[in-house]
């Protein structure tokens, strides 16, 4: 029963959503990453890797999604060893949660060939602890989106409670990438430790009507509760051109627009897949004008079924 | 057309609601505060308090519900005066907006009053002013939803913008409101003026988690979400016995139980009438044996109508 082989897709992930800083993400269609895994009678994992880009760990002691195969194979040992490929076409250090989507696709990869399979939710803390691993930091709102599809909320890391948001259908997903870099423990280490009681209980109710506008769909109420007065102030001073951006988007007939993750990639919402296209026309000119980047522009749905196997064979 | 006489009645309410510190409340359907009003010829306000509470300011130049009376025969200009009669049954310093329900229900007696009465929604900035009176601050988590009815989230206090959560109907809310004196003012003078980044992060969650689950009816997210990290604790020292109240609460199957507003009113929820009884009951004997103190018990569905004319009469 060796030679069955299976590839898997993890989508992108908008997180840090708006005023919900670490505890809500929404998963897109694209990018993402995929992995290509075959059994083998040898035990233990083998790692290759391709991508076009310098800075993804080659060496399967330090990439992610090696990481969390040997993890799985340590726990199940299902008695048999993995070929594991990883294609890598989302950029790193984007802010849509790449490391996430290589572990995700990962741990969807290698349990879709055990011959008892996991539950996909119990596949959240292999995913977690690939995360752990890449970013030293275990952030649920990457990875539970790109596994489980649609907003997840974390509502508690300790004891983990993930929780899922039902988004509604009328609203579009627009994510700019510009080509710039911020560094995530930069963009962390920026963050205040203590914030005043009056900014928490904005933020509260900014996330209480998120919430609300995600599951109505109520798009002016949308509008008003994308505001973030704690994390975004602070990260916008680190991403050039993000006012402009934000403006332009705004302009243009969004209802909400940040910085997705810790940046650079720039997030906005849209009531129509033409009114998208327009808004994110809006936003490369600006970062263009402001930074004089290039960008590449996402537009989607909620990717309401996360990771999925997109092909499967048995020999 | 002097001679028209109306009363209206405005219901207690539940504020800082779990972890909505300032953003989240609801309507219960007692107790509540009447008013009477009746138009005379002779213009301004004549005010008489009934109630048997000492500590209700009789003279109408100091009483929350003659003042929101006065605002609006000022902006109104309606040609005649009228006769203001408050029956104050709202304990006061309850913790269930008392004042809140005495400056709603003055409002609307007097718009039923005029000959084009404005739209309820137009009078909670006359009643919000009413609270600013009465205690300093205008918190509008017991005016909107005494009011408007239902749980209303304060999204945002300026600009103030008053958003509905629709609350499932399979949910019973239990107040006890033990006979100990809690000050407003040592209640808000306790609280911190900087949070940890990390409690507020925690805070959104479960306050997202609260939303979520109200308006699904969805239990066990809603145990795990009234879940207070921030102002609970502290104002937890300042009410004899609660921890003890919480846990048998908690440990009769309710599902969430904090402090209403300042306190000492403490409230839960219950998924049935008769377990709303049993819980409440164990909670009234917790209340007497850590702090010896006797307590009121209202039990009710949520609100949905808020404040409403229930008598009416041309003359």
């Amino acid at each position: 029963m060796t030679g069955r082989s299976v590839t898997a897709y993890a989508p992108a992930t908008i997180s840090n959503l708006g005023p919900g800083f670490d505890i809500l993400g929404v998963a897109i269609d694209a990018p993402g990453d995929t992995v290509f895994a075959q059994r083998r009678r040898e035990p233990g994992i083998g790692f290759t890797l391709k991508t076009n880009q310098a800075r993804v760990p080659e060496n399967a002691q330090k990439n992610v999604a090696a990481h969390v195969a040997r993890l799985m194979l340590r726990e199940i040992k299902p008695g048999f060893g993995m070929n594991l490929r990883l294609h890598k076409s989302m950029p790193i250090g984007s802010g849509l949660g790449s490391s996430a989507a290589s572990g995700v696709a990962a741990a969807m990869a290698v349990n879709a060939l055990f011959t008892r399979p996991l539950r996909k939710e119990d596949l959240l803390r292999f995913a977690l602890e690939g995360e752990r691993f890449a970013c030293g930091a275990s952030h649920a709102d990457n990875v539970a989106p790109s596994l489980l599809g649609g907003a997840q909320l974390i509502r508690s890391y300790s004891p983990l409670d993930v929780v899922r948001v039902p988004v509604h259908p009328s609203l579009y997903w627009i994510v700019v990438h510009p080509h710039l870099v911020v560094l995530t423990k930069k963009a962390r280490a920026a963050l205040p430790r203590r914030v005043p009681l009056r900014s928490a209980v904005q933020q509260s109710g900014n996330v209480a009507g998120l919430i609300l506008a995600l599951t109505t769909g109520d798009k002016v109420l949308l509008a008003r509760s994308v505001e973030d007065v704690i994390v975004e102030p602070v990260r916008a001073k680190l991403l050039r051109g993000f006012q402009d951006v934000k403006d332009a988007a705004l302009e243009a007939g969004s209802f909400g627009c940040s910085i997705s993750g810790s940046g650079p990639s720039v997030f906005a919402i849209a009531p129509s897949l033409s009114k998208a296209r327009d808004i994110s026309r809006s936003m490369v000119r600006a970062f263009r004008r402001s930074a004089g980047v290039h960008c590449d522009v996402f537009i989607s749905r909620t990717n309401d079924l996360g990771a999925r196997i997109v092909w499967r064979k048995d020999s």
